[in-house]
């Protein structure tokens, strides 16, 4: 979760130079910030530096990165012919970076770590497409489901159809595991999840079913989706910090394995704090095989390092003991 | 749910005239807004036109409403020196005008629906409080929660007891039912609501007791927290649209009203698909008494005002028919 991001002052450093989607773009580079963290932290896992957005990009939407005003989508998705003026491009053409990152991110891990690959999922996809960045309340995106679900469909096929290509070829290229992004998922009440995400998420979960690597679905603010998420598909489901990890599992079922639940803002709080909060999720995930600590969503800029330090230690003493 | 505000083109010609600051300081004018969604719709009550912030500005922790950039807190509050020196004004002192508003709107009104009063519940105005605004993370909330609690606690305990002196002040002026505005609570997980939150809320709960109105206990996000915030207290519980009806009365049990779980976005789409969504809500909610039909949180001022009669039309007819 921005393990490699804004909080190291060595990426800090990096982006001094160099502008954030030049760094996505230069592979050697983006493999250099993708092993960061590892240098830094003895974390299990490495995680790919790209962004979610890069996929649209090839498609036509004019993606920029505005400096601190997040991402820019110039040309806005809101009509049937906006998504049909939408490009088809082949992933090895559209983000050919992304793979080369991979590729040589593996080489300067060698086997040290397993790495991670990852997506947006067509909903969050979706919603920064249609809302041209970020948004508050996703009041375009909801416009546009409600009032001509036949174009929105047919959006989230698109993106679908383009997230497992995107996907597929990151495991060619050599990841490890994946992780879907649906960040923004939580905005959607069941019933609209039901009706304009869940099939779309189907159809890409059995997609990637034949990629033989073990596939992350992740989502914020989705306590009252879950059944649904694991419905979807995903070896693991993604939990942030709202919901008691125990009483989620619980709901989810003993079949599929979990991941997250520490509150990111909580790496603000003493070493001694974070200590206590990890032993109380270890606590809850009762020492039951296939879950896996990880943040509930991702890290902030101005956390201390140290306190990520003292995250990973306090994870790795603290389940060892049981 | 801001049924008085920016989307009513005869708040936005008053608000050419006036700063948002003066309308709330001015008890003829805010009471004047106060009846104008009535004149309008047919609504079954008024809400008082006030801010959930303007019991913070005596305590002198400057506050201003910046155009365009929502509530702005110059000094904000971080420390046991700035909880202490927090002054101690008398509600009638610190806020004069909003009791003279409810007197003025009472006698507007002459009895044609009850009057809504309101304030932020003690989390929601601390965050303001400790941010100086609105937040995305609410991180130097957390951070003061987590890394002096005794901080914390006193300064819930202040804005607890300010709270109660103020609505106690607003039933005395003549509302006819409360509301307890937790907006941003749900950005916590269970665990810290418990600690941090539920004992000054049912301090709060338990000093309006007596107040001989009924009191609405309403926030957003709070999934995972409905059975706590019930626990605290309050005779409805309001639901935002992420949680199934049926599901979220069934958790917190006969013995309580609900309000809410229409999503504002939603005003957005056609008068039809408003009308099915009130259907469905009413469906959920299964003619039982105790069902308030209200939205999931305020209205967008990009809203169309006929969008909102739509709705009302929609719930009074639907509601008629059971």
């Amino acid at each position: 979760m921005r393990q490699a991001g804004r909080f190291l002052p060595e990426y800090r450093a990096l982006r001094e130079q160099h502008g954030f989607l030049e760094l996505c773009k230069t592979p050697a580079l983006a493999a250099e910030v993708t092993l960061l963290p590892i240098r830094r932290f003895p974390v299990d896992a490495a995680i790919l530096f790209a962004d979610i957005l890069l996929i649209l990009e090839p498609m036509g939407v004019g993606l920029e990165f505005a400096q601190g005003d997040g991402p820019v989508i110039h040309r806005p998705v809101r009509s049937a012919a906006d998504v049909d003026a939408l490009a088809r491009v082949p992933a090895a053409e559209g983000t050919p970076f992304v793979f080369e990152t991979i590729r040589h991110a593996q080489a300067l891990l060698a086997g040290e770590v397993p790495l991670v690959g990852f997506a947006g999922a067509p909903f969050t996809l979706a919603s920064y497409a249609v809302e041209g960045g970020g948004s508050r309340n996703y009041a375009e995106t909801k416009k546009l489901m409600y009032g001509d679900a036949r174009t929105w469909h047919r959006l989230m096929e698109r993106l679908t159809e383009a997230t497992v290509e995107y996907l597929q070829a990151q495991v060619s290229a050599g990841v490890d595991a994946l992780q879907l992004f649906d960040s923004w998922v939580g905005c959607l009440s069941p019933d609209d999840y039901r009706a304009y995400v869940l099939p779309h998420m189907r159809t890409l979960f059995e997609a990637l079913a034949s990629s033989g690597v073990p596939v992350v679905h992740f989502g914020t603010g989705t306590a009252t989706l879950l059944e649904l998420m694991r419905e979807a598909g995903g070896d693991v489901i993604g939990l942030d910090w709202r919901v008691d990890l125990a009483d989620a599992w619980a709901r989810l079922g003993a079949g599929v394995a979990v991941q997250g639940n520490f509150d990111p803002v909580a790496l603000l709080a003493s070493p001694d704090e974070i200590r206590r909060r990890v032993q109380r999720i270890l606590d809850q995930a009762g020492g039951r095989p296939g879950h896996i600590f990880n943040l509930g969503h991702g890290v902030l800029p101005e956390t201390p390092p140290e306190h990520v330090a003292a995250l990973v230690d306090a994870v790795h003493e603290l389940s060892a003991v049981r």
